[in-house]
């Protein structure tokens, strides 16, 4: 069996994986389709070095069916379709005893901190692992992941129906959440910097602004009537955009911090106060939010299709990472089965 | 009769002034005490400049009783005591209509937008009047404006019984605030680098450290067993403190910006995210605030006799301004009627 590993020194390999049988409450997955997201740059890109241990076959958005059942493990046959919530909580911290497991202050990601999804054959904790319904595509299916993370983010905002949201960045996490909150009764309106994004974040219907370009509050301004925007999601981590935030929501209105940010920034305390905004973080996911994503790819909520700009072979995920990180996809698919799939 | 006025160029007089009947509508108020603070300050500091309008009698932390009943004016006599909410919101804006009146877009502040209290006899609009008990004197009843700015503050973190809540700033408000975040059962740390205010906080029965020889975040994370604090108040306006936020709340734990900060702050967006934390404004107060100050100071769960270091005739408004800004003062009220009262 295969699978894709970083070996360190920004080394990602095709390596020989062995196969185990499950462990005592363990699944054994057939992993069908694995995505690719910042993260995993940031892994092959030795950025998180000093976090993750080598080699490491990393991924954590995937879908799959069951290859073997671990004993005492129930529910579960093999064949059935699913996928995996990749959060291991040590359930007795503050956070955790607090209801908030998914940021649990030991918390484990699997695909980071522990192997993950981008091999044939993978062994998880039957805990972790989220049923599919039959009618979902495994290629789809692979989105579920960031579909939750974007699920949690709108969620957390707290949007109502009628709202009007701003995302700042229209990468793919950007567009599920554009996706997401227009399902649930909002506005939306994109920024996005690159022009191949906006003309796809056009054709979803959605409108589009360039703030390299645009005056992005008098836009909000306009957009609005005067009134500001009820949410605003950074999810692009650049400063300017994290500076701008507070000069887009409205009275009383929502900012939602999406991105990772790799330095302190500059925020307009004196707006925030002004306008008694709330500035939220908003971080992976709870599983209602897992749930929620299958049911909103399942009854196609989300451009699942207009997302995925490629699938590529186990092989080739060292190219589709170069591909990622030069901005010329948005979402690259690695086909782990290895085989022609539905 | 007489009023403390800014005439502009850093300049306060002490200047007589007319008294006009009050008009429809009107209550006219015969001032007892009138508070200083930190706007006032800046009016006088010349700050405001481009805001205000000279000459301004400014003041706005007043008690006084009814001195004369304007046309169509119900519900009060002459001799009622009395206190003053000086906010006048246009009922239109989107703030306003969204039931959000105290952060009214074009929010007109009574005693800096318009004349204050600083006089002998001032007209009002009666809808602004906020009657007091009759046993609550009116020395101490001048705080009630501040006290319902800290009780908008600790009612808009979402405080609960038993938290732990750190006030970064240890002066009027900051001590207001702690105060009523302990009435509302909650364990305070109070971090202020003034040695003298220092004292005075610790005489009060709260924990108080100095944050510019103490580690903070170590002192929060020993005081909390290592979960961090449920809420923190940046009452400061300093750069380091609001940078300090951050580090020292609990996973989803709540920052509230209460300070005036004079440019963009840096702030760990990264630790937002990674703790789901809420950053929230918090602006003046709403009219349930003001209730609310008006049992505590009634109650004695402020320590009014405490803050107030100084009550001054209104010839001497000057020198208290300057008492204020070099920091020799915490609260100092003017004696604005000028003769012995309760």
């Amino acid at each position: 069996m295969k699978g894709a590993a970083y070996v360190g020194e920004g080394l990602l390999k095709t390596v020989s994986t062995d196969v185990e049988p499950p462990g005592p409450g363990e699944l054994q997955i057939a992993v069908a389709y694995c995505g690719l997201c910042g993260t995993d740059l940031h892994i092959v890109h030795g950025h998180m070095d000093a976090r993750v241990r080598t080699p490491l076959v990393f991924g954590h958005e995937m879908s799959g069916t069951v290859a073997a059942v671990g004993a005492g493990v129930e529910g579960w046959q093999v064949g059935d379709p699913l996928t995996v919530m990749p959060l291991v909580w040590d359930g007795t911290c503050s956070a955790c005893l607090a209801g908030h497991q998914h940021i649990c202050q030991n918390l484990e990601f699997v695909g980071i901190d522990s192997p993950g999804g981008l091999q044939q054959r993978w062994n998880v904790p039957a805990s972790i692992a989220v049923p599919l319904p039959a009618d979902l595509d495994l290629r789809t299916a692979a989105l579920v992941e960031p579909v939750a993370v974007a699920v949690h983010d709108v969620r957390r905002s707290e949007l109502q129906i009628g709202d009007r949201a701003v995302v700042l960045g229209g990468g793919p996490i950007g567009v599920l959440i554009a996706s997401v909150a227009r399902d649930a009764g909002a506005h939306v309106m994109v920024a996005e910097v690159d022009a191949t994004r906006r003309s796809l974040i056009a054709g979803l219907g959605l409108e589009v602004v360039d703030p390299s370009s645009a005056d992005l509050p008098a836009e909000v301004e306009r957009w609005t009537g005067g009134v500001g925007a009820d949410v605003v999601f950074e999810v692009s981590g650049a400063a300017a955009a994290a500076r701008s935030t507070t000069a887009l929501a409205k009275v009383r209105g929502t900012i939602v911090v999406v991105a990772i940010h790799s330095a302190a920034r500059e925020i307009d305390l004196q707006r925030v106060f002004w306008r008694e905004l709330r500035v939220l973080g908003a971080r992976v996911y709870q599983r209602s939010d897992f749930d929620r994503a299958i049911d909103l790819l399942r009854r196609g909520r989300v451009p699942a299709d207009a997302l995925i700009t490629g699938v590529v072979p186990l092989e080739e995920t060292a190219s589709a990472i170069d591909d990622l990180g030069a901005g010329r996809a948005m979402k690259i698919l690695v086909n782990v089965a290895g085989e022609a799939q539905a």
